[in-house]
């Protein structure tokens, strides 16, 4: 989940184009004080009384990386995932089989009028033990400065720390014999890092998809707070498609097939070059808007509320520290701050992750390399699709004569909305607003994700991410999961895990 | 010397563009009959009952890799090449220190009217011992099918055997008490494979220039002979500057500093698209050509003579087994044969050794990279200067607007030619007769070499390669040079160090 990424550039606030709603800028109340009395007063005894238990389930299954980049764990990641489903109350668990690796799947029914669907990944990203100050499977407790007590480990924010969370949430209230107000649905994968590539597979397998289409609404759980304990509500997402183009001598039938000599340049033709030559055609010539045939056919315009949202947070956001932090001098088009965050959330992108060919190493190297590759990514935005992109960029290419420049698309989403008036989005924000949380609801986020899964058909329902609490690292060294706060604002995992149970019951009684 | 990287391509034959000359076709006589009477006989004895101290002399030269590069053993490795050149009866023998690795310097005047100047290396290249079969400082005596016992090393053919051999020359007349016939003069340098940075200001040292000065030419002992037992005359080589161009946020002022989240592209310029946007300004549009401003200004077209030395060079060749081993299906421009080795010794060129920014390995990762490297070689023939073609592409990126586009030069070579009735070139002609070596006029090496410190001004002497025997592997695992050949038409180290040693007297003899 690309947006994810975000936190490790510490910009989450840039990218949201946010304006404040809910509890106003100042919280209502310190979050300790949360759920201390009433008919959650119990729900948060039995939290605090199964701390220990949940912290130890999360470490756990940190200690149980499933990596799908390296086939890693991933049937016992399932098996593991399957135990923990049952272990929470989850009924009918099954892992699904795809072509790819498994999912999971299972339901609590508890005959409740509204059903709420539970997006899991059990995967996580790949990590180089070298680079950590602690083992990344260890779990090991650090006290982060500003936050409190965290666990540091490979997936503890991404994403096993926010599910741990939710999973605690159903044990405590199971365990204060509370009634569980909603149905769920749970439904789970583990190719989330490699960019769900069969995730369609297992949501839409006949039980799994009627058992989706009953639901309200889905979300991942998240840890969505950051140090004034502010949170995201993000009205949609872009779609991305990742991709290499490839310029080889194999396939073009005209230079090298290896890497030769550089002094026969004189004599044959060059792949890189090729690529050059590809690759500008497909941007304008400052590089800044996609250039590809028919690109913005399907392109919706943000509409007046959505940049009347981003204009609003612009005005909140601190753009000198902004700059610095991203170490630039200007935006692009040298558009201004609130300007710039429209652009942000309304254009599509053609971005070059990365470029290589024949001799990276330090210095030089005499070579006529055989093959040339640019990493791309494409951020696609409503109401373009993956599909319709992979089509128009390949049709462009061979218009240009670039028939032999290889499109290896590796992954990639489908833009998502969620609308503003959706029961998800408003219990939510009801909730956010119970628990004295600020949100700023986010027009669009230019970062992407799978829930397209579950917005488009057939699925059709509303999907989001929804979760207070805090951690960072993701895809980083170091990634670590908040559980014991020592920041007023922000909530450790015993608070997380009431924020949880109060959207179940937000969602059972909002209109 | 990026020429002798050739031979890990095999495929010298094409880029010679011979022309046969010489002894003809067939050699006259197989070689271990070479000078086994007459005044040669002596030293032909010695060289056979000095040969178990000249390899040892190279397997002990072999285990002190210096490497610029690393700046491994470079003080020890002046020391040692000293050290061996005193041993071979060079006096004054002095280490010349520069802004860089030092050189070395030493001269041997029996009183002869000529003088040969010898260049040497000491330094060696990289290497990674877990892609070696052998201990790459081991010196092991490996069989190699078709040609014989040879020493595999770091060094082994680039350059310590053919300069060890020379070595064993002197060795062999001075126990052989004969008179050597010509003056010498040795220059060496330790930084020949990161570019020569600094080789003019062991050349231009007042007593080394002066020294030089005095010589016929001067030639790096090299080992020339391929499988067929044929040697090339080179009458140049192309010029070459190495660099990288690098665009980058910090330099650009547009663009982030670092590499931020690739969702950012939307609102940030990419210096990654600026990269590819001033590269393509380089060539045209087929990517064949150089399109830098006054590039071809400068640009001697070839002789008549050159064109006839190519094309009948041509004739020999095989074009279909040319085309197989470099994989590729047709020429540049879709040439024939003859007219595609003719660009190949005519045109300068452009091209991309590699291409690194961003996210490199495996898959993709959503970032907009800071920073954005094309490694070039540029390729420059007579009377191109490397100068010059620095000065020109500084103007032409200036010029398109690319002033923020960093040119970070690592080293290069003026282009060389030495005329083919001088008489270093006259003396190699007829020493490889009197061999009975096929000797091939080659019009000019596409590759490049540092010849031009002492072709051009303030030396401006004749300069080239000359040696029997044989090796391969430069720059690559498993180097090796060939010690007892079971090849009749290629030489072994004895044959070698006599085709050494008839040079020198031809050289003496010769009007």
């Amino acid at each position: 989940m690309d947006f994810r990424e975000l936190d490790r550039l510490d910009r989450r606030a840039l990218l949201r184009g946010t304006a404040m709603l809910g509890a106003g800028a100042m919280m209502m109340r310190p979050l300790p004080t949360l759920a201390a009395s009433g008919p959650m007063a119990a729900i948060r005894k039995a939290a605090e009384a199964g701390k220990e238990a949940s912290v130890k389930r999360l470490r756990d299954w940190i200690a149980l990386p499933s990596i799908a980049a390296e086939n890693r764990n991933m049937a016992e990641g399932a098996a593991y995932m399957a135990e923990l489903a049952r272990d929470a109350g989850f009924s009918n668990v099954e892992i699904v089989p795809t072509d790819g690796q498994p999912g999971v799947f299972g339901t609590i029914d508890v005959g409740a009028p509204r059903t709420l669907g539970i997006y899991f990944m059990y995967d996580v990203k790949q990590f180089d033990p070298a680079e950590w100050s602690s083992p990344p499977l260890e779990g090991k407790m650090v006290d982060k400065p500003g936050f409190g007590l965290s666990i540091v480990g490979r997936g503890a924010v991404n994403q096993k720390g926010p599910e741990a969370t939710f999973l605690a949430a159903l044990h405590a209230i199971r365990a204060a014999k509370a009634k569980l107000p909603v149905n769920i649905v749970l439904i789970c994968e583990g190719e989330e890092e490699i960019g769900s590539p069969h995730f369609r597979q297992v949501a839409t397998k006949p039980n799994v998809l009627a058992a989706l289409k009953k639901c309200d609404g889905i979300f991942i759980p998240f840890a969505s707070q950051d140090k004034t304990g502010a949170v995201d509500v993000n009205l949609g997402s872009k779609g991305i498609i990742e991709l290499e183009l490839i310029a080889s001598g194999e396939k073009w039938g005209r230079g090298p097939k290896g890497d030769v000599h550089s002094s026969l340049k004189a004599m044959l033709d060059s792949p890189a070059w090729r690529l050059v030559q590809a690759l500008q055609t497909l941007v304008t010539p400052d590089g800044n808007t996609p250039a590809i045939e028919g690109w913005f056919e399907n392109v919706r315009p943000l509409t007046e509320r959505e940049k009347m949202l981003i204009r609003e947070a612009a005005k909140g956001a601190d753009e000198a520290a902004e700059k610095q932090a991203l170490g630039v001098n200007v935006w692009i088009d040298n558009l201004k701050y609130d300007d710039a965050l429209i652009r942000l959330a309304q254009e599509p992108t053609v971005n070059i992750e990365g470029l290589v060919a024949g001799y990276t190493g330090p210095g030089g190297k005499t070579i006529l390399p055989g093959r040339a590759v640019a990493k791309l990514d494409l951020r696609l935005v409503p109401n373009q699709t993956r599909a319709e992109a992979e089509k128009k960029l390949r049709a462009h290419l061979d218009k240009h004569g670039f028939t032999d420049v290889e499109m290896n698309v590796s992954g990639g989403y489908d833009p998502t909305e969620v609308a503003e008036d959706s029961r998800l989005v408003r219990t939510e924000l009801a909730t956010y607003k119970a628990l004295g949380v600020k949100a700023n609801i986010n027009a669009r986020l230019a970062g992407s994700w799978p829930g397209a899964t579950f917005t488009a058909p057939p699925v059709s329902i509303p999907a989001a991410h929804f979760g207070i609490g805090h951690g960072s690292g993701a895809h980083a060294p170091n990634e670590y999961y908040l559980i014991d706060s020592t920041n007023p604002k922000v909530a450790g995992m015993v608070d997380a895990t009431m924020g949880f149970a109060e959207f179940l019951y937000t969602l059972a009684a909002i209109k």
